[in-house]
């Protein structure tokens, strides 16, 4: 399966300007020949922007932008992974990803479980729940959001139910490279999935993000790495050879889950 | 806290040459300042030398070559935690540790509890629990070997009973460079203590051994990096600090447990 990460945008878009950019994406991975493009953590409003802009922005997941990102994806035959503003109750908003498939319906809308810091939980409802898997071209996926991809219990939660692939829309900022650089490798490899991190790589306000988006293999390889700058990265993933790191290293089966607290 | 690793030996050495190599490597390890001296997986008789061997080379926990050991702490004044081949029932052995501290008194004797492929399994019974924190100059300190730490599961058990540190004496062979460049200072990052990783360097039968051996910090810093051959390595560990990274990455406080699959 090739799939595609959008990091981006290289500088703050209105919501047309960043579907369009969406669009744009989605064409160059679809030219590509990518079945799936993974576009960062609230790539449709900016991140860092503070509680009132996010509930301004925020939609139901079946809000307009969706529709025309179900467009996007219908137009260019592959499925996309996306951050938002989901409206919540009582004028709260989650910080949510929603994959919507190739035929324009949606996979899985998913709030982010793990609020990072005062930055989070000054402008979202934390998610309660990390959701069943989803199928794309019939591989089973999960998803998370930046922080939540920093705890190895949510990537193990998502491979002891038969995760494939995990997606991870991201907003990480300097200077934690090691976040990109080791960490979301060592869970590719330590629950031998594929993880799609993708990250923003612009200015906003008093953060600056890392870029360095990645899809990490379950044998420790980097597919595709970014560098700070925008990019649509390609990846081809064998999961016929992550079969094989698989029986190299089954760490699944050689858990021993009677010795751990809890 | 100044810390040692003793990566070697680097070529195959009967106990007495062995016993020989660590009282070498404990005396610089103390003209260097250090307080501890954290030496390989199975260092006393070798890894990688078939079950026969292993069984005729076990000892006790407290037999003649932990009595050497213990002598050999005392009159460096310093820790020292060593692999070896633990006697078990019935002509079984363990793939053991020990740490034994600089008046000389046995802290923690560990037993491997995931075991590695055939190559362990054709050689070793495995251990039944993670054992309880010990203190080394007032820190808490747990103990794993080699694959152990490759399961967040471990590390994280030890990080909730409130240690602060992690030794592991490994014998990590090529390929495997990943697993000390990058899941070894994961597992520092993401449950904010120190890792010391001591590795082996020889060749060993079909083995070649990886050295690399790391102190690995909570901040995603490596304090002091091995290369591929014998080496006694010093790193100076700021527990005061390791509260800096603690408040910037609560990675503890900020889990969810009631999310994840157990």
């Amino acid at each position: 399966m090739r799939v595609a990460i959008y990091q981006g945008p290289s500088a703050a878009l209105d919501k047309p300007g960043i579907l369009a950019r969406i669009e744009a994406a989605a064409a160059e991975a679809a030219d590509a020949g990518a079945r799936l493009l993974v576009c960062p953590e609230m790539i449709l409003s900016g991140y860092n922007i503070g509680h009132a802009a996010a509930l301004a922005a925020a939609e139901a997941a079946d809000g307009p932008s969706a529709m025309a990102i179900a467009e996007t994806a219908k137009r260019n035959g592959l499925a996309i992974a996306y951050g938002y503003p989901e409206a919540g109750p009582g004028g709260t908003v989650f910080n949510a990803a929603q994959v919507i498939d190739r035929d324009g319906t949606s996979l899985v809308s998913f709030r982010k479980c793990h609020l990072f810091g005062d930055l989070d939980r000054a402008q979202f409802a934390e998610g309660a729940e990390l959701p069943p898997l989803f199928e794309i071209d019939g591989v089973k996926t999960g998803i998370l959001i930046c922080y939540d991809v920093e705890f190895p219990e949510s990537v193990r939660s998502y491979a002891m139910a038969g995760a494939e692939l995990v997606l991870v829309p991201t907003a990480l900022m300097l200077p934690f490279d090691f976040i990109p650089e080791k960490l979301v490798p060592t869970r590719a490899f330590e629950n031998q999935v594929f993880v799609v991190y993708a990250n923003r790589c612009d200015v906003e306000g008093d953060l600056t993000y890392a870029g360095l988006s990645v899809v990490a293999a379950p044998d420790g390889v980097d597919l595709v790495r970014g560098g700070r700058g925008e990019a649509v990265l390609i990846a081809e993933i064998d999961f016929a050879a992550a079969e094989a790191a698989r029986a190299a290293n089954p760490y699944l089966a050689d858990r021993r889950p009677a010795l751990y607290r809890s």
